[in-house]
């Protein structure tokens, strides 16, 4: 096993009604002026803004609103927040939304302390991150597990390129996970989130060093398996509440400190990489370009990397229960498992139905490895990343 | 899905040489002078205090001894510690030991920052926390999980009763988790820690509740799996990292925060209850007490709960792989893996062979259950926990 450290120190509160947890935690954490960090408005229609506004009037906790954050966040909405705040005087932020809210709330608190742009301030940027305003969540859409993680997404303005920002003191405060408050979630996006949510663990798990590491790997499985089970739990009764609870929690789970890589060699997230890419040009959903993206990467890796053909096929048998005693035999019909996984709910079958045009795969491959080998198992450059997207096709 | 709270702040740093991480993370938390904490000496043998002294006489930190804390920690020991800390000025605790050691540092962190006596601060004491010394750990034994919790168990003066002390500020600042800091625990110890750790997962297990907790459950499984896979290779070789590695790791994530108990409707730890009594009494190692117990408390579970037969069933398929269609007789075939399992660690067979007499069995029963039902399925009140030590006597 590697050496890694965890660290995890987001205070949750899980469960119906825990809103009345709010205000008060904010005050421990020194919040007198809160900045409401949020997207389009369907908090607006479905009755969270005013829960969250309730509790802070009854505490006497000054806020204002930063609306309007879209998915994938542009750089432009955090500049927009970080404006908002200074102007307001602020002293605390609050997401409240899915993941884009929560990174852009994330990229906001590092921005608000920063004397340049906030762009320097991204993994491959020029600036450091030293200080951060106190940032917290109330979820409104499982998958993404920004509420329990370091880490955000961020937009830039070149070539709609995704940059990552990541640091210890972007932890929210404390998250206020409360499944009744995914029950309007629409369809799409509710399964979007549970296959995105699937998948960081599929990134963690398909991961060099993988033989050393019993303990990650068997709490990876159980995690999988149960958001294969509760997914469609969800898409039959979206206010099923123990399903609800239990995709919100995997979720939250799956990414807290990427606690189920640690030990290994390190993913890069070479899925991620790829449907990043995708959403770039075309703007789709984040959860969609991974369900797109990953079978066809599995495939490829299986076939490159014979020495792991034994974590295939415990996948396959472990999360998808396959009974099959050949490991490689087993380990394609995992992969198959995931396909199957992802029409069950309803995502695109192809590329091709998604709208991508296919004279644009090439450049997708080209940037999606334009820092280089984006491979956890083997080597991903741009001719497996062209080979993988071809296969996504059709 | 109950609602819950999930914090877990402290941070770990785990693998080989991460001691070179203790100088500076106490400095992070203000440490000038520690009181090192510890037990009968077996880490001045195999060198760990020596490799911690080093690093504090570095960074010029000062420190003065608590050694002697002894096994299932007396009062006596808790006290003495708390004179030494005020007598020498001390801002720090650094517990270097396994679970006894921590659990004794935390309440000596408690009692420090009180008025009157420790035991006040006791779960069924009179006093209440509000204040503790900051507190780490340097684990040498792999088991308890007492280096990731807020938790710790104190022998009392009046029948060598076991008090628990709890509480947030009791949360290691941080914890160095290096594997091979366990290769010299001697066999009984080492699979006396394997089983505690398993044990945790097991009561965390058998809950009410668990129907609607597939995440909690599903991660359970893996991680008793882990264990069930990687004691056996720490029993052939000692000096097995890898192994090592994945019995720590399975260890803290057993108990931190009780996370696998989440959302249930929330276990006592009965085998916790009827083991602390045979520990009062007969000063028996603690793991040694839960393997005793617990394939006795698991089969009469089992026969009063009908409906949690799946529960029993799905334990058995998932941890111990047993293959068997019928739910009821799975479920006695995983209680059966379980003893087995307890014998492969190479525990003793039964109470008797452990040295138990029989006319003390009603007195532990009566002693297991003085404050009231302690089943986390089903009532679990005097006669019942009598007729657990008579089925686990012979």
């Amino acid at each position: 096993m590697e050496n890694f450290s965890f660290y995890v120190p987001t205070s949750v509160s899980f469960g119906k009604g825990q809103i009345e947890n709010l205000a008060p935690s904010i005050k421990q954490f020194g919040g007198n002026k809160v900045m409401l960090a949020y997207g389009g408005g369907s908090i607006k229609a479905n009755g969270i803004y005013d829960e969250v506004v309730n509790e802070l009037k009854k505490a006497n906790i000054e806020y204002v609103d930063c609306d309007g954050i879209r998915p994938n966040p542009p750089v432009a909405d955090v500049r927009k927040g970080i404006a908002i705040y200074r102007e307001n005087a602020c002293d605390f932020i609050l997401a409240v939304g899915g993941g884009s809210t929560i990174d852009a709330a994330k990229a906001m608190a590092a921005g608000v302390c920063y004397d340049g742009d906030v762009m320097d301030l991204m993994a491959d940027g020029k600036g450091e991150i030293t200080a951060a305003a106190p940032l917290a969540s109330v979820l409104t859409m499982a998958g993404t597990g920004s509420e329990l993680d370091m880490g955000g997404v961020i937009t830039g303005e070149v070539n709609h390129k995704k940059h990552t920002i990541m640091h210890p003191l972007l932890y929210p405060k404390f998250s206020i996970l409360d499944p009744s408050y995914t029950f309007s979630v629409p369809e799409k996006h509710s399964m979007a989130g549970c296959f995105d949510a699937l998948d960081h663990l599929i990134e963690c798990y398909f991961v060099a060093g993988s033989e050393s590491t019993d303990v990650q790997n068997m709490m990876n499985e159980g995690l999988m398996k149960s958001i294969v089970k509760n997914a469609p739990r969800v898409l039959a009764n979206p206010e099923d509440y123990d399903a609800r609870a239990n995709i919100m929690w995997a979720s939250s789970m799956a990414l807290a400190s990427f606690q189920f890589a640690v030990g290994k060699k390190g993913s890069n997230f070479p899925m991620h990489a790829m449907g990043h890419e995708l959403s770039s040009l075309y703007d789709m959903t984040h959860g969609i370009t991974l369900a797109l993206v990953t079978p066809a990467y599995l495939e490829l890796t299986l076939g490159k990397v014979p020495e792991y053909t034994w974590l295939f096929a415990n996948f396959a048998r472990n999360v998808f229960g396959v009974l099959e005693d050949d490991d490689f035999v087993a380990a394609k019909l995992g992969i198959r498992k995931v396909k199957e996984f992802t029409l069950k709910l309803n995502m695109p079958k192809n590329l091709k139905e998604a709208g991508v045009e296919e004279d644009k795969l090439e450049y997708l491959a080209e940037k999606a490895t334009e820092w280089g080998n984006i491979g956890a198992l083997c080597k991903i450059e741009k001719e497996e990343a062209l080979e993988i997207y071809k296969r996504a096709y059709a």
